[in-house]
């Protein structure tokens, strides 16, 4: 039944966590979904206690994901919840994202997909076996001004690319990194919460996906230099990557979690014959259009000239800023649209390919390093 | 009780509502708020098919304003709606926040609150009798750093203020105005449906609200110069207040909706004899604070360094940006905690005195444009 | 002769002249003008002194102005000055430009022109007569993104002109005004050394001229309400000028020098029913254009698509900025254009009739706030 | 004798020349040099009618270099040109200024200072053992603000550096690049005239050089990927290359031609354990100061919380601001204080060294593109 709301399910995400109510709230941004239940906390008691508060079914804040498989299967299917979000620490989210799509759940999963690229793969396959819907929260791919530059290389306005520039540069490590107890306390930076890669696997890739989200290019190969600042720190802080995509087209993508000062400043710049187009995440509501010989175009949401995607992914007149959340929003509402099996438009969420082309991409940067910056084709 | 969400009722803002999509996002946001019901829509059969889209119980869907009071009225009281949100045309929210003040309601009430100060009088005399909440939604009050300026401020920060300067330019009308048919048809350029001013009834009054909910003072007298720019339209499309404070503080606030290509270009400039702040609506998150004599800084929201006031209105790490509608969204959430009985934050929300204030200053506007731009006491 | 440089006279300007320095390297700037000689001080040895290091004939480091005129006069025409630039204080400005011109000198007058609108008058008449050429060092109207404005504005890029806004803040007053002892010794704040007006003097008539320039508007009446801050000041620091020009568009001019933390913020932005344009002193290379239902563009100097009078108006490619000196550099070249008799662009150079606007400007400011904030007409 | 003006000659940079004008006007601003003669056009004719229209004395418009030197020589010691600006193209900088430095002459020189690092070697030992000022025009070391990075890092207003970026984007060859008739008729892209790198020769090495001179930290190796984007184009219109420095700080440095619509954006961003600065070039009168846990900071130039070098590197009061040319005269002006045996500060002109090591930088850059992004030690 497609007619009313859609019954969702969380997998973390409980009291005081951050990731928890941005997902919350995206889902009620566009009245698709109704929180309905899941595994909100560890402590089964304050899991409860969370569900009281936002005057859910307590039956329904189940102690483990194995008794929430367990009872949500045993009822009615248009009682049943119907997605899943997986907010749970890194290391967790294949194994968990394995037994719902076996069960037969839609998942929105928060990045990072898996710890491996053969975990994603493997998570890949059962995606397609299931044919569940499976969005990736890869969140900045939900602004307007994004799915506009998007919309506008794909038709054409910026001729054929020939350099791709992204960045991802944070500072908030920096008053960690410095002290050998301090650093040893960061979750991030421990290789078993977090994964293989701390820099590349939790921003990097995010400059990374907007490259091919933008571009519809395949990045081919990678040759990347890495920084852990101390010898041991285990994991990245900082980096450089040198990318080449399948149609020879060069580029560069830099992340930092030790540029001091600097918050969450991802942006990306892309060139081509014709024109070139820069998008900072910090400012999302400008997209700046350069053309051979004329001024610059600024490119602003909510406006009749954006494409018909963008203009899908404002909810407000021009000049009142959406952020962040608004975002997250425009990506919840696609995942509903492939959810209800409607008409859904490429690009509109994020999906376990992306996960998985992340993931080697994160490989390929380790790998690329640890030869000494060799050059490894992302397979 | 305490423990459970806020019974909200919506009247107006049904399909197709661009200002209801706000309220109802706004009050999802914090939590706080659960939907019940409301007078969706003028036609009863359309605003059940909305309850029924967001799966409320259409009993409670009603067909008119006192249809939904008597109903909600013989609930018991803790299945009542507690709380009004009052979405309909300029024209119709004094009667209607009336009818529901008196019936014990609380109500967040979408401006302007009145089309006469005498009318917004008579409201604020019932809302202290009937001691309810009454929230007016001068959105931009909700902003995080809207709310450090105000703290700033307070605390001392620019010192004995000299100097306030407030702008609001749009463009919107300018496609319209210039045609007498398209103007005729203007329902802002209609003084049955609008009220007595167009822009600064509805732009104007925002800049001065910022004045005062920033600085904490109060503006004494004005001095406007409005502008119909053609005879026939019967409303100002523009036009300059200057004004000075019971301190004798002056300042100038310039509103337009002929300024061709803006968007909603809202900002603030407040200068004392230490320092000056400033703020740009449409860079919501960049807060500029100017000292004798030291590189000016650029707060920005989410860092600790900010006042306790601006940091409880983010709600995620700095570098996220959030937008109009977590603006709103911090706005919902003051006003729960009053009808909680909470302690609730100077300026956490702004209220009926906020609209009593706003309709005697577009009244001043008014009578000082009329009588030659003669200084008009706000009394 | 047409062919060599222009000799050229400065009078003031010399050892420490914050104002000579910028003079004198406008005029180096197009190679049109050669340095011979003038009155560099009130102290003559200190004036041969700055003579000799500049390497300029001592002989021509005159005492006073009266010597200055007869010397030079005695030389035959090939040899002596022919254009002279007044660089002393402001008191001295009329009285010195009459004695030059009375005696056949081209003269380029810093601001103001004179203390009263009658005294600009007077030099007007006798420029009229004397035709040599007058420039008034409108320093602002030399930036090419200014007169990119200028131009399109003729060419009709933003339609019907129906509202102007200039605003010129600064805070350089801030440290001296509240103190009774420091603020007595400011000579911008001295009637005698520094005229009838401080803030509308020094800075609002910048704004007002550059209205007049970019528009070709000619404005009819103001009505000012001007703020000297201490009874004891005699002189303006802060005010706000309703203007209405014979078309009948309003706007509106703000000036203030206790504008904590600005340092020389003028902006202007003109809107027609067509679009409106922006421009910033601070960020002088861009110049935004809107237009309706289109991205704003942003136009940079340097660039094929400006118009002819802002591509002469550059020496370098597109991207390299330019600053004040550059923009003041321009007014002298188009000068030397007109001492030569070549075709002079209209706008080229302010002139003496800018003078007069401005002087009657000032004047009618200050006999509006006097009446109380009447309508003052500009005859 | 210290007491004149220093007396400068130019090799090339005459009629038509658009980096004449800048050496012209960079001389005057500071009123240290008096363009004496040179050899102004390969053209002897139009070299001599250059100089009449400088009124300069055109005996000393040369035919040659070589007849430059001879009869400058023969001059008396006080009327000898004393340095000589070489605005040549590329191919010629190093014999010319071979010649002129064996001759004993002060030389400055535009950018590449050689062809090869081997010349630059050459020159540079030559440069040491005839005991002349050199002065290479890296004019973005001019600005004030690149002045007060510099001076603030090496204040430890950052700490510890631990990350650097700069970035040199242009746009210009893309309408030439995508024709084999056009891009053949580049001199740019001339091997011949050019040198062996056009993208990392013309750009890539400001941005090396901006590097080395704000940190003080000298780069040690680098592995570069870069791009001629057609088989038949023989030089770089791209690249990017990965840098490390003595102390292990890792960078990496951006550059571009073909980053179509960039005008020409050079920024640079330094990160340390204390804080982070970052300029750019097209809005050079911005230096954005971020520390640990606190607002961003704004400096700018002209106030005196600046160091004494950004002080000394201002004409002019704040807000006024300036560009490139000022830029180029603070180089200029710090030449002088040079060649007149006073006390120099580090920095205030770039040298034979930098252009020594500009050279090894952009060998080391091809050399590891050659060899398929292998590391290169810059010795």
């Amino acid at each position: 039944m497609n007619k009313g709301k859609i019954k969702l399910g969380l997998i973390g995400g409980g009291p005081n966590s951050f990731i928890g109510i941005v997902h919350r709230i995206a889902a009620y941004m566009g009245e698709q979904y109704q929180l309905v239940g899941g595994v909100f906390d560890i402590d089964h008691a304050s899991g409860i206690a969370f569900a009281e508060k936002l005057e859910l079914d307590t039956s329904r804040a189940y102690e483990s994901l194995e008794v929430f498989i367990e009872k949500e299967l045993a009822l009615p299917a248009d009682e049943r919840i119907e997605v899943v979000s997986i907010l749970t620490p890194n290391f967790l989210h294949h194994s968990m994202a394995m037994k719902l799509v076996d069960a037969g759940f839609n998942v929105i999963c928060e990045k990072p997909i898996t710890i491996t690229a053969a975990e994603a793969v493997e998570l890949e396959q059962l995606v397609e076996r299931k044919k569940v819907v499976f969005c990736l929260t890869h969140t900045y791919t939900g602004y307007p001004m994004v799915r506009q530059m998007k919309a506008m290389i794909a038709a054409g306005a910026i001729g054929k690319i020939q350099k791709v520039d992204a960045q991802y540069y944070q500072g908030w490590i920096n008053p960690f990194i410095h002290d050998k107890d301090k650093r040893a306390q960061v979750w991030r930076l421990d290789p078993k919460k977090s994964g293989q890669s701390c820099c590349f696997g939790d921003i990097g890739v995010h400059a990374f996906n907007l490259i091919e989200y933008t571009t519809g290019l395949e990045v081919e190969k990678v040759l990347a230099d890495i920084d852990t600042l101390y010898p041991d720190n285990p994991l990245d802080v900082d980096g450089t990557a040198l990318i080449r995509t399948k149609d020879g087209v060069k580029g560069v993508i830099c992340a930092s979690q030790i540029a001091t000062g600097e918050e969450n400043n991802i942006s990306i710049m892309v060139y081509g014959d014709k024109g070139g187009l820069k998008w900072e995440q910090e400012n999302p509501t400008y997209l700046t259009y350069m053309q051979e010989g004329k001024p610059a175009q600024i490119f602003k949401p909510g406006n009749p000239y954006n494409a018909e995607f963008a203009q899908e992914s404002t909810k407000i007149a021009p000049g009142h800023p959406e952020g962040l959340f608004d975002a997250m929003g425009n990506i919840y509402k696609g995942t509903a649209l492939a959810i209800r099996g409607e008409k859904v438009r490429e690009g509109a969420f994020p999906g376990v390919k992306d996960g998985v082309r992340g993931m080697k991409f994160i490989e390929a940067v380790l790998e690329s390093n640890k030869q000494g910056q060799a050059w490894i084709e992302i397979k």
